[in-house]
């Protein structure tokens, strides 16, 4: 395995950073035990190390130790993750799952596929994907030539019901290849109807395009699309936290939906009927604080009610076109997605509090917000958005004008 | 005269209140001098009384006086107006067109016609309008049976392009229908297009329906649709505030639209090009406090690119089909065209300021709405409602409720 690491496919190099190839196997193993977004053992792995959460559950698989002894064991030290009784019943639900060789059997049959596994801990990492806080996920499994970190630093999810009209169709399509012209990458669910419209524009404009599977990323899922799959792998990249050889199941979709909107600086609902789970998707996407645009289309048209839905309830914002969306991102400015990798420690931002920071994410350069609009898009109540606006002001981030706020260009580091 | 004015067809009888002839041919009279919305010669026929401003015009125009000796007679008593030199201009352009017989005359021949003036002191009045302040008509030529303040105290404006799509017609006429079925008037501009659709289905179903024209009563525009007019007139209305004989002119149509949004609860905009004259509808819609819908289309019809514009700018509420647009007027608490004549001296509402009015309208005894929605609805600053609530809620009259403020209904008096 280390020499495997040393390698120069894309699947290696660039990518891996200081960490084990125990610690990700370890995460593989977690991987295969947990279910996404399973944010008790996310919450463990930040506080021990995925080695150590592994070795308690197969301590507890292999009947060294009762679950509830386990838990006793580790409770004071993770005493801020969960209660005692909580673990316990964690540690016994994980043990079914739980197989040492797991994590090691996945990486080595993932590289034989040109497949890694992306952690926190890796350069390649996604940073935004941090925002889910104790939802992110504990690694992703990734196929494709794409660096994730780079390709998702300017991204839009163009999303949308399987049954899709030919008008929802065109307009995915049409969407994806104007947002691929500008260099902004789209994040799909790789399913019929509008995401693979997005996915198959990008890949005509010759964009990286990514696909969040909600089954493992050894199996093209839906198995139609195997050639819109296998066109994305150069350049582009298709990512899953599920195990490989997991079939997608409903909760892993819903689940999977978080990620689509937690890597995208907006989600772009193109037609969606009253149930559609693209409205899931933009439901993570507003509690991120992430922008939410929606098409509208015919009032006959039942693939555009959930659109029409989400625009009544001003859960999104009417978009028609990629001009349209390229003004709910604010990509002049793009603060959320900027590479803090790379940006120097004195950023006045770093000293903002999490709810200012939260703040100035919603404020656009271009055009004054009132502090209603702040306050809905930041996910605060007005004081708290007014407060936080305040301060902002003081720093410099951001002025007042007109009868709302701005947020104030920074200087080039 | 007077024995026309004691008759029973609908022109005359239960529509008259204590106006004497003189003072109807009077406003008569003003309304062939003056033009749509003119707030001065509104100013001074609310301090002088129309005779005393008929007098005045055609001491001027017979030249017993100059503009400025005329303007001189009068300043100090009507110094809150205007000043001098702005009345002496207006005077002598008022003069152009004075003539002492033209109100008399226009009595008589829209008598024969069938058709009546009704007067801000009328019964019939409806008392809507009065929100247009200085820029309320003097008066209105009415042709048709309805009694004008009964079928405006439920109305919707239901408008839109001329150049209508078959996808636009068909939503103003199921939107029309339906609204007519519920008992709501649906008021228009008669015009081609998405303003015939509505008023036509209006008709089908059975239901009053009124058209504000740009020019006179006494002439159908656009005569193409004369078949349409006349089958408004048993039950509905024609109006307008524009003499007989008048052509119908380009700001007449734009002066025209405050009319047909003061009139009614909510103006609906169904399909809109770009620079339709829907949206100068919808803007007088947005500065009365008025509620305002507009129908989603598909993004590459020309016909929808104004109701997408006033949607992305939150300057409508998406509205999909009647239940949609019932859940904007909020008519179980018609507050603002309850029939106030009717209202007892002692309600609490008649003491509110001004501004806490307004703000009492933008709310909705349904749905908890926070500052800025209500700010935005009520045309006022966050400061200024959040003030104005609070006054409210010491009233008994709203309440806060979640994160916003609701309307709380009132016991039946």
């Amino acid at each position: 395995m280390d020499g495997a690491d040393e390698g120069t496919e894309p699947a290696q190099g660039p990518t891996r950073g200081n960490v084990s190839d125990d610690a990700r196997a370890a995460v593989a193993a977690l991987l295969r035990i947990g279910e996404p977004g399973d944010g008790l053992m996310k919450g463990l792995v930040d506080e021990m190390g995925p080695r150590a959460v592994l070795d308690l559950i197969i301590a507890v698989a292999t009947r060294q130790a009762s679950a509830n002894e386990a838990a006793a064991g580790v409770s004071t030290a993770i005493g801020t993750v969960a209660g005692a009784g909580q673990l316990s019943e964690a540690l016994a639900r994980w043990a079914v799952r739980g197989e040492e060789s797991a994590g090691g059997r996945d990486l080595d049959s993932m590289q034989r596929l040109g497949s890694r596994l992306v952690l926190p801990t890796d350069p390649e990492w996604p940073a935004a994907l941090s925002d889910l806080g104790p939802a992110a996920p504990l690694g992703l499994w990734v196929r494709g030539e794409a660096l994730l970190r780079s390709v998702l630093l300017r991204a839009v999810a163009v999303v949308g019901a399987r049954a899709a009209s030919s008008y929802g169709t065109k307009c995915a399509s049409d969407l994806a290849w104007d947002l691929s012209a500008r260099g902004v990458t789209v994040v799909s669910g790789g399913a019929f109807g509008i995401d693979a419209a997005a996915h198959r524009a990008a890949i005509a404009r010759d964009h990286p395009t990514v696909a969040f599977m909600a089954g493992g990323v050894d199996r093209f899922y839906p198995a139609a699309n195997t050639e819109l799959f296998r066109q994305m792998l150069p350049g582009g990249a298709i990512v899953s936290e599920t195990a490989p050889g997991m079939t997608p199941m409903r909760h892993r979709f819903l689940l999977r939906n978080r990620l689509i909107a937690a890597s995208s600086v907006a989600t772009i609902i193109v037609e969606a009927g009253w149930r559609s789970g693209a409205l899931n998707t933009a439901r993570h996407a507003l509690e991120l604080s992430r922008a939410v645009g929606a098409f509208p289309g015919s009032v006959y048209s039942a693939s555009s009610t959930g659109c029409h839905r989400l625009l009544r309830l001003h859960e999104a914002e009417l978009v028609t076109c990629c001009d349209d969306v390229m003004g709910l991102l604010d990509l002049a400015e793009p603060t959320l997605f900027e590479d803090t990798a790379a940006a120097p420690a004195d950023d006045p931002v770093d000293d903002l509090a999490e709810r200012e920071k939260i703040c100035l994410n919603a404020l656009s350069t271009t055009r004054a917000l009132d502090p209603g609009t702040i306050a809905s898009r930041a996910g605060l109540t007005i004081v708290e958005a007014l407060s936080a606006l305040a301060a902002l002001e003081l720093t410099g981030l951001s002025a007042r004008r007109d009868a709302g706020w701005v947020k104030l260009r920074r200087k080039k580091r």
